[in-house]
């Protein structure tokens, strides 16, 4: 069975020795009184409520899975799901973001990423539940009406009722203009709605007493395609005049799906059959306010994903220490024993080193972005605000889908260093991988994201986005780039930035008479901007180990980020010198002719 | 539920318009008589059995799996799974490539490995029962007495028994030299052995009458280490004086492993409890016998990764041309429909030319090398057998790791295609990535067979290997880089030629100050003679396809192969620009310090 420790010396190292986060958030009036303490204390209390109560329904919770009762249309969650719900609920975790004005604590989105993180290395399936709750929170924040946030916001804030989004249907996902469901306008400004929505994560459980679900729908007279769409909160059960859950409204679960992974999260097919609703922002303009949530989520799937390398590779190097097969080939290292720990092998090594390598990164960017995501919204200034949230923009799908991709490459390397034993389930190497399988394709799949990336994000505002990045990256480089010990770490950095330079104007030039050419080459195309974005974060965390071994003290931690930096050089950098190759490469090998298929 | 079609047209390219096997192999005594119409037929009745009885059963045999009775010490198989192995018994398929001699039909490896591929294709855990028995009947036929061989042969031949390979204990797996099982030699010649052994694929099951089970033990006063194990044949049931199963001997299952994938296969722990055994080959020299085995069992993994890989690719294809989201970025292609199908996305074609190139690649190089094997075997030449030999050794852990590696990726870029219904299990996507993962581990990991390959393979007689696979390859280049149509294809792997020859040169220096630099680079150094090898294939599939367009007829076919090649060289060549980076830079990222896992 698996194991799992929050990491909490590396994520402080991330949030306070390199992003320096106390002095970034007190510059926002929300979080001027926020200090280092309160923030570790979080991470310490909610990391032990992830390890001693979420880990240990992991492999439980995968192994039971979700139950559907077509009699009662009810889903009953994994044995400990509920109660530990409850207990979540009861220490107050789900308030930790909320804005005071709704009863939540308003801690910033950075303390409650590190959150998320910690959870979702315990647990995704059950962590998917509190995500999408806060995803509602976030939504209804940001489009709701008074009344809406009034009567929504304390509930899901606190954990009483739980939150979905259902936007894909049988035969739309991606292309979400295509959906059928309907919304009828009824005479007291609310509506009926009518439809079958699947793959709504969370959408029916027993783990709170109202489940909130944001709905896209199409109005009678919609236009056509995603300029139609409208969004509707619709409520399991009509609150009543006191605001509790009182008459059973006409959205159904009628089914759930087996799936390769995230067992213990209920995947539901939806049916709603009459249900009323209430339109949230304006209508035909659902989709852009959905996209609250869907960034919110895009950026949780980098949570989840970071939370499974993690895991993944504390338990890889746990067996690893553990597991005596073969000698060093220098000799033996364990003289005493039968065979050496597997750990004195260099390839086995490199399997960890990459798990971590892509923990660290991750951790970095995740963190980053957070911080970035509190600036955008409580900046005094509109500049900054402004930068931020571009910065934000530009990064969302790679934190999606870059730290997702990265962690199925880690999980697997993790599962690898078992040999035999990570195929069997009883170690729960395996369950890593499969419920990490889902992080490439949720809330957009990675080739959306890509597409996302160079399309809206790069070459739609004629590279300004990248730009802005760009000038961190070189102030860094500018700075460090004569400081002899930082060479090995600020010299491939700046290589790399200018390729980046030199690939986005070729692929923009290109994109102007073939729009083929983006879709060929977006998918590379991300993986060398979050290179770009992990070399520059690999190249701060170098640095700021070299300080803290100056400083003295916990040296081995600070000697192993610094191993942790040169093997992201040496071993996972190169990627680039593919990825550029593949992304420069047209789009001739793939759009030639119909016999391509032949 | 995925389908299959065995992929004839392009299985009958590469044997007979590539690699020209029928003149090849009448070269060959024992096959003088072999033509054309005798493959064809083989392979189209044989994809028949396997698309028809075997496919029908992969996706209820990874629901159902297999099941243990404790009382009874046994295993029962999935529904159908018994059924279809009478059916392929009566068809007298176990038979195809046995000697004569024994009542086979006595068809080349060639044959036998177009019909893995199908087999594996359509249902791996089913094929794992042949696979193995196979792989006994090499072994007993290499290395057992005349008396073990009259006893044995003829009835793992016919099918009626099936046989498997007892080499893991708990404790080790990849180390064989710290195996506890003991053999005690009797008085009558035979042994009696005791020990617990894990991961036995086929260990126990209700397929056969009797299973014979190949057992690596050690002798009592046997020499520490893989020096000191012997190979012992410990049937099931002790054939009685007219070779019919009799008493039932000490070897039982006393449990089977629930694992993430290939849950048809019964994976077994074995108790061996004073099991009757009878050594075959010498004592101590179990390991070095045992080598037949499972070098017939590494070329099976890449077998049974090609099958996955076009099995994937087929429904991955399928599902493309059928799935309607999102319009081209150049325009609608299907505007009577309300959206394009995702085939027009140049990131799908991206996905599926992946996973179709490792197919066409994967089967090149398979059947290349199984051809090889017939020479190796049975050329009346020594020069030519040694050749051969030697490049079946050189290309064994290439087949093995860069095949099962290659198919691992490309049944995710399958199960990526279909969104979020990959991660639905009725669509049969997540199964493929499933059984895939055993495939780098079992049979030696994918670590194991890097170090083959760099260790053994090629620094072990100074590249004098290597150079015989340069020594084609050159030839080719030499012949081909005059025509002006073939320099997309042949000026890439004249240039990866050089860099092999290079990096080669290079790590093989390293390698004698520094024997950490073997391991450090194994893992890459894999993966660029791997690419070297599909280049030198893709150009010779190029030229066969230039030569059948010159010629007329089949257009669509011989374009799409073209196609195939050119997105190779244009998107996953490329990978040799980051792994040999990675095989260049040393084991110092990855050695360093202690400090380095803190």
């Amino acid at each position: 069975m698996p194991s799992y420790n929050p990491p909490l010396r590396h994520m402080k190292f991330v949030m306070h020795e390199v992003l320096q986060v106390v002095p970034a958030l007190r510059e926002l009036p929300t979080h001027a009184e926020i200090d280092a303490e309160l923030i570790d204390q979080v991470c310490e209390e909610g990391g032990k409520f992830c390890a001693e109560v979420l880990q240990p329904l992991n492999a439980s919770g995968d192994a039971e899975g979700c139950r559907y009762d077509p009699q009662a249309r009810a889903v009953s969650t994994p044995a400990g799901y509920a109660q530990a719900w409850q207990q979540f609920v009861e220490a107050g975790w789900p308030l930790l973001t909320a804005e005071p004005e709704y009863g939540g604590q308003g801690l910033p989105h950075l303390v409650g990423s590190a959150l998320h993180e910690m959870e979702n290395a315990a647990n995704q399936a059950w962590a998917m539940y509190p995500g999408l709750t806060q995803g509602v929170l976030e939504l209804l924040g940001a489009h709701g009406s008074p009344q809406q946030k009034n009567l929504y916001l304390p509930r899901l804030a606190s954990g009483e009722w739980t939150g979905t989004m259902c936007l894909t249907e049988a035969h739309c996902g991606t292309d979400l203009g295509l959906i059928r469901t309907r919304a009828l306008p009824q005479q007291d400004g609310s509506y009926l709605l009518s439809g079958q929505k699947i793959f709504i994560s969370s959408g029916e459980h027993d783990l709170s007493s109202n489940i909130i679900h944001m709905v896209l729908a199409k109005l009678p007279d919609a236009p056509e395609g995603s300029k139609g769409i409208s969004l509707f909160v619709v409520p399991k059960f009509l609150p009543d005049a006191s605001g509790q859950p009182g008459q059973r409204n006409g959205i159904f679960c009628s089914g759930i799906e087996h799936k390769m992974g995230i067992h213990g999260n209920a995947t539901c097919q939806m049916s709603l059959e009459d249900a009323r609703g209430w339109m949230v922002g304006e209508a035909n303009k659902g989709l852009a306010a959905m996209f609250v949530m869907m960034n919110g989520a895009r950026l949780g799937v980098g949570m989840q994903s970071l939370g499974l390398t993690e895991a993944a590779y504390q338990n890889g190097l746990a067996y690893a220490r553990d597991r005596l097969q073969m000698r060093s080939l220098t000799g033996p290292k364990a003289p005493q024993q039968a065979a050496d720990p597997i750990l004195v092998h260099p390839d086995v090594r490199r399997m960890l080193l990459t798990a971590r390598a892509w923990a660290e990164g991750g951790r970095f960017l995740a963190y980053w972005v957070a911080l970035m995501l509190d600036q955008s919204l409580h900046h005094p200034d509109a500049e900054v605000r402004k930068d931020t949230a571009d910065l934000v923009a530009l990064l969302t799908p790679i934190v999606k889908a870059f730290v997702s991709d990265n962690a199925f490459q880690a999980v697997n390397e993790c599962l690898q260093v078992f040999g035999g034993h990570g195929y069997i389930r009883e170690w729960g190497m395996e369950q890593f991988v499969r419920d990490a399988r889902i992080n490439m394709i949720y809330e957009g799949t990675n080739t959306i994201q890509a597409l996302d990336l160079i399309g809206r994000k790069v070459l739609m505002d004629g590279g300004a986005r990248l730009k802005k990045l760009g000038r961190i990256i070189g102030q860094f480089i500018e700075a460090e780039g004569v400081v002899e010990s930082m060479q090995e770490f600020v010299n491939p950095l700046a290589d790399l930035a200018t390729k980046v330079q030199k690939l986005s104007m070729e692929l923009g030039m290109k994109a102007m008479t073939d729009r083929e050419q983006v879709g060929a080459a977006a998918t590379p195309y991300l993986r060398v901007v979050g290179h770009l974005v992990y070399a520059y974060g690999f190249a701060r965390m170098a640095k700021v180990a070299q300080a803290g071994l100056a400083r003295g003290g916990d040296e081995a931690f600070y000697q192993a980020r610094l191993q942790t930096a040169r093997f992201y050089f040496a071993r996972l950098l190169p990627e680039t010198a593919m990825a550029i190759r593949q992304a420069r490469s047209g789009a001739a090998s793939l759009m030639d002719t119909e016999a391509v298929f032949a």
